[in-house]
């Protein structure tokens, strides 16, 4: 049986108008969950989601054992000026918890600003697309008034450029927004594509085909999935055929709709079916590319692709392998570091100017098996 | 004697307000201009250049000798449904009226429209950079209901984004915006900077340095002046430079802060002066560089640059030349028919999918005098 009932989004806006309207002041202590939700007419379960959410968000603070307290936005608690909020993109804590990415990225950002005094706090958000509740409006963002903001990996530009528009210290980590004009330390997609393709055609290999995306973004959906290294790292192999004169048209490039395994092993396949003249591979996806060549038993066509670091074993246990694979290593301990770099700089002067910065790969040559081990 | 007198913005906004709350129905004649003046209490130069103005961004239209009228969103006047706006940036207008770039791509999109039984209005805007009264905001220019706009050369990225969320058939020309989602036809500028390089390092140039910008945009300015075509010729140069080993670094890079031709010389200048090893020079101002060139007897430094194919020769008439240099020629004729095609594609299918048409350069080699007459 259906039943109208208090979302979680009701109650944290009730108790948001209760801090904007100065009912609750900043270090008050909120009633517990159990009688905020007797008050609100909602479930305590509701309430302490929303709770959690707006701990997040930085506008209560949970002292577990303690209670509730309203945040102080210009005075002296975590939020307070001096530190900088992390941005993190709720697919990056849900998916990436365990990942490289997140655990290499962050705790660097956190060390480097650490050493230097500063402290960040970080703020789970959603891009609307997710239509998660949980949503941190860019003015919400600004309200917290942080002295700087990093945000790690949010590729909504719509969402970056609000932001940028209310946030006097904004910079982006892993995606190249300087044509946005917020500074941004990023990886070099487009060389290391051009370096992939170099390493290719020097092994002679001449039909290299283009497997990544979805670029430009899909048209229902303009603002979402939009990844801006796709761009690059396909102007990059565009950019390289064209030097070596090797055949590129819209047969050799695959712009797959999605980021998901399933639209690159499906393109590979019919690639490899429909006969055309193929050496090699450019894609984000080695994983889904190398397991349908395994399929059809094709080890004479290469894989030039990308990878943390991390993931890759050490060099010397690199040995002789079936089919070429090259990965464009990234390295996100040096993002997170250059970030913070880039961020404490911003904050010592003023005036510093807008900036990329664009990280380099490291080209290394592995046995597929040794970054993805068969499961 | 300075006193308080309505403005035209105060002028036309009154006007705007009657349209809005039908006290003027479209169709209606409006008071004659004095009439107007009279009843605002205005002058009737300021109400005449509102309506001007209103008429411009397609609320009325004026009849010479016949009066003004209130146009009809909705109904079967210019603006109705079948339309195409086309927004020009109020520079394109004022400065480039008699340059080949606006005698050239604007007529290219109204006849190929205008084949197809579409026709083209031109809107002019200005960008908020400007300040200026009449600067169209997006909820105005959707509000007239087209069943498309082309925009023009128009590189506020926050402008057309604002545009891209209200507008259903938005394509930008000029101006390579896939990364906003935003369907787009520009010149390959990336493509272009690879084969200047190319063209250059055949003649056994290495010490070839990059003059362009602003990128990033400014600090101070973010959303302003910010020139995406400057960001893709440096990446051009710069893939081109790594293809070839060549040197690359802070002092190979100069990076303008406004696209004026002082900067330009004056970069020049300095760089000459600093006895720095240098062959060639990559950049947007072909003709202030080669101004400094000549002043310091330096025909041995080659040029890369870019131009209208319409401000070029006819080829036969190329000679042995002192200097080389190469021209990007850029065909805005072109880029008018490819942006016309994608606006009816777009109007046929309405599920045409989001794309970036990049339109390539031919590379020609020119006399600068040929191209750049001293004055």
């Amino acid at each position: 049986m259906k039943r109208s009932r208090i979302s979680i989004k009701e109650v944290s806006d009730w108790i948001l108008q209760g801090i904007k309207e100065k009912a609750f002041l900043p270090g008050d202590q909120l009633d517990s969950i159990r009688h905020l939700a007797d008050k609100i007419g909602s479930s305590p379960l509701t309430v302490s989601r929303a709770v959690s959410q707006l701990s997040e968000e930085g506008f209560v603070i949970t002292r577990p054992g303690k209670g509730i307290y309203v945040a102080d936005p210009e005075g002296k608690n975590l939020l307070n000026s001096g530190f900088v909020g992390l941005l993190i993109h709720d697919d990056a804590v849900g998916k990436l918890r365990g990942s490289s990415l997140f655990l290499s990225t962050l705790p660097s950002v956190q060390y480097k600003l650490f050493q230097h005094n500063t402290q960040a706090v970080m703020l789970k958000i959603n891009t609307p697309n997710s239509e998660s509740k949980d949503f941190i409006q860019p003015s919400a963002v600004a309200n917290r008034k942080f002295a700087g903001v990093i945000a790690f990996e949010i590729t909504d530009l719509s969402y970056l450029m609000q932001l940028h528009n209310k946030i006097p210290n904004l910079i982006a980590l892993d995606i190249d927004v300087s044509n946005l004009g917020i500074p941004c330390v990023a990886f070099d997609h487009q060389m290391a594509s051009v370096d992939l393709v170099r390493k290719l055609h020097e092994m002679g290999k001449k039909n290299i085909h283009f497997i990544g995306g979805p670029f430009p973004a899909p048209r229902k959906k303009p603002r979402y999935f939009y990844d801006s290294c796709a761009k690059d790292r396909y102007d990059g192999w565009r950019l390289a055929m064209n030097f070596f004169n090797l055949e590129i048209n819209d047969q050799s490039a695959h712009i797959v709709k999605y980021r998901s395994a399933d639209y690159f092993e499906k393109e590979m396949k019919t690639l490899l079916e429909s006969n055309t003249p193929l050496d090699a591979v450019i894609t984000e996806n080695a994983n889904a590319v190398n397991k349908v060549l395994k399929e059809h038993g094709r080890d004479d066509i290469a894989i030039g692709s990308w990878s943390s670091l991390d993931a890759l074993p050490p060099e010397e246990e690199h040995e002789e392998v079936e089919n070429e694979v090259f990965m464009a290593g990234l390295d996100f301990v040096q993002l997170g570091e250059e970030g913070s770099n880039l961020m404490l700089k911003i904050l010592e002067q003023p005036d510093y100017p807008a900036t990329r910065k664009l990280l380099g790969h490291k080209i290394l040559k592995y046995k597929p098996e040794m970054i993805f081990p068969s499961n």
